[in-house]
């Protein structure tokens, strides 16, 4: 890529970028209207203080700065293509027609799907991007060109570029992140209700639903703000779900409300089954063994050299602990092929299988 | 110990109450109404098929058939102790001081908080129960002699036990087990709306939320509708959180609307940092190392055998996978008083970090 490349924002995406572009030998543009996050960004290796002229400039400041901060962009490069990196995309590319006119014939959004819960230059990493989904949301009026510009950004970081409309993206993203944050902070937020006793019997399935609950509010509530129209139908579905539990929990003695919870679970066991798993396919069905280690320093990378020297690769793993144990439960996933060579192995040779 | 035990139920919990207590050197006395499970069990090592009189019956029967099993076991052994390991209390306690009458004096009500998605004896393991909250929970009539035999079985088998009411455990459970799995299933089961372009936009927050939306409905909805005068408030409670959230999202203009979506993601992250972490403790704050590996049989054990050389041990881990990708990113939980040391020796040694 032989682009001059300008990156506004010097936060945890856009340093993210400038180390990624960085390694990859390009040397990018910063510039940031905060003087110690721009000096950081700069010491970390993410790009120089220049004035050099863009041909793509990339603006990763938060969400509800993003269009005015494009449409100025615009304007000072006159000739540069100007993308994003914002969450959401419809009212930014809304805001943006509307302010730059015909400039915005140079705006092409998109979305690399990274992040992480560390914010600012700090928690930058230049693999940020890699192997993520980077949506690209061009419309009517992108050319091909300015579109392959963007395109070949995320292929340079080693992204999986995915096209689609404005519209598209935000109603997969409120699907698939914009109503589980908004469900998981809703059920950790009851949490408050809870004595030191209800909650020292929590479990990995608490652990699990609420973790995206300890977000950033502040970034969410620009996120979620800007997106309510694709958010706020799927909302009312969930809370029509909800509504309809209430109502059979209070005639819980009844057959009907029975149904109603029954297919209610059961409708969740056909939710999860369709999110793809690794590899971008349909999870496979992995076979999970369990081993017992000792919560020491090498015992879980003895198990895992022992793995690896009969030739089997873990698809998943997860480290399971309990309250006051000094033990660890590792689930291993794997291949249905390889199961029973890897646990046949592992007792063989001394292992504990749970 | 030297009491008689016997297991009423050779599933998966039943099961592995004998693997345990046969590792302890106790063997019990199993019994099922399917001959085929009971003599998989028995084939498995989990006990024995015996007449000798039993001093502590374990009913470990679907919820729904609790209560009545454990009428029958308290009528057919006259001076033995019957306990159970139903994930709901009150119900069954009721029934059975209805049914049972005086000999329900003799009934002392138990939960280990253990379990897996695999059902029946097949799933069984001995470790099941090793360091997860056993829930006991005696009535005023119970004494203190049959208390502490339900408290020694729990303790023997390397439990924690946790003496509560029935009441104080339905409510506990439904804050921490039952409500996170009727939202996680609701959340899930929006999915069905999806289009494969949208799923395909899933990270890791969608897959933590909806984990538990794959539990067998059929056990499930026993759990929930035996408990549903404690469920059912709290359902009451975060259903008027989401219809709240339906409405901010229709006015998503106004700023108290944004107040109210504002103030819940706040809520959120209060309620998480409530659940206490590993070894029993509040969460520690783990800082995360995360490093690159490919995706290959032994890439994961090298880099874990270099942390273990290294004499760090991980408090937790996870592996991070994208749809395409042939590489792995290892996020590395570990105490902060590390955090230096690992990433130094990592990259002296030709690790990459991200």
């Amino acid at each position: 890529m032989n682009q001059a490349i300008k990156i506004v924002g010097a936060g945890l995406i856009g340093t993210s970028l400038g180390l990624a572009l960085a390694r990859k030998g390009v040397i990018a543009s910063l510039s940031d209207h905060s003087k110690a996050n721009l000096a950081l960004a700069i010491e970390y290796g993410a790009g120089i203080d220049s004035s050099v002229e863009p041909d793509l400039v990339i603006v990763c400041v938060p969400p509800d700065l993003t269009a005015k901060v494009i449409c100025e962009q615009l304007a000072e490069h006159k000739n540069a293509v100007v993308t994003d990196v914002a969450s959401v995309k419809v009212s930014i590319a809304n805001e943006v027609q509307l302010q730059a006119a015909s400039d915005s014939a140079r705006y092409i959004g998109s979305h690399p799907m990274a992040g992480r819960e560390t914010a600012g230059p700090k928690g930058a990493r230049a693999d940020l991007f890699f192997a993520r989904p980077w949506v690209i949301t061009p419309n009517e009026t992108s050319s091909s060109a300015r579109l392959e510009l963007v395109t070949e950004l995320a292929l340079m970081l080693d992204a999986l570029p995915v096209v689609m409309s404005a519209q598209e993206h935000d109603g997969s993203v409120a699907l698939v992140s914009h109503l589980p944050q908004l469900v998981s902070s809703a059920l950790a937020a009851r949490l408050s209700s809870g004595s030191n006793a209800d909650l020292n019997l929590a479990g990995q399935g608490l652990r699990d639903t609420t973790r995206i609950a300890a977000s950033d509010p502040d970034l969410w509530l620009q996120i979620l703000s800007q997106n309510s129209a694709s958010i706020g139908p799927l909302l009312v579905e969930f809370s029509k779900d909800i509504n309809n539990l209430v109502e059979s929990f209070q005639n819980s003695d009844e057959s009907s409300s029975l149904a109603v919870i029954h297919s209610l679970l059961a409708a969740g066991n056909h939710g999860v089954s369709a999110i793809p798993g690794k590899h971008g396919g349909k999870y496979l069905e992995y076979k999970t063994v369990t081993a017992l280690i000792d919560d020491s320093p090498g015992a879980l990378a003895a198990l895992l050299t022992f793995v690896g020297e009969i030739g089997v690769n873990l698809e998943d793993i997860k480290l399971e602990h309990s309250p006051g144990a000094a033990i660890g439960l590792v689930e291993m996933q794997v291949l249905p092929a390889v199961q029973e060579k890897l646990m046949a192995q592992l007792v063989q040779n001394g292992w504990r299988l749970a």
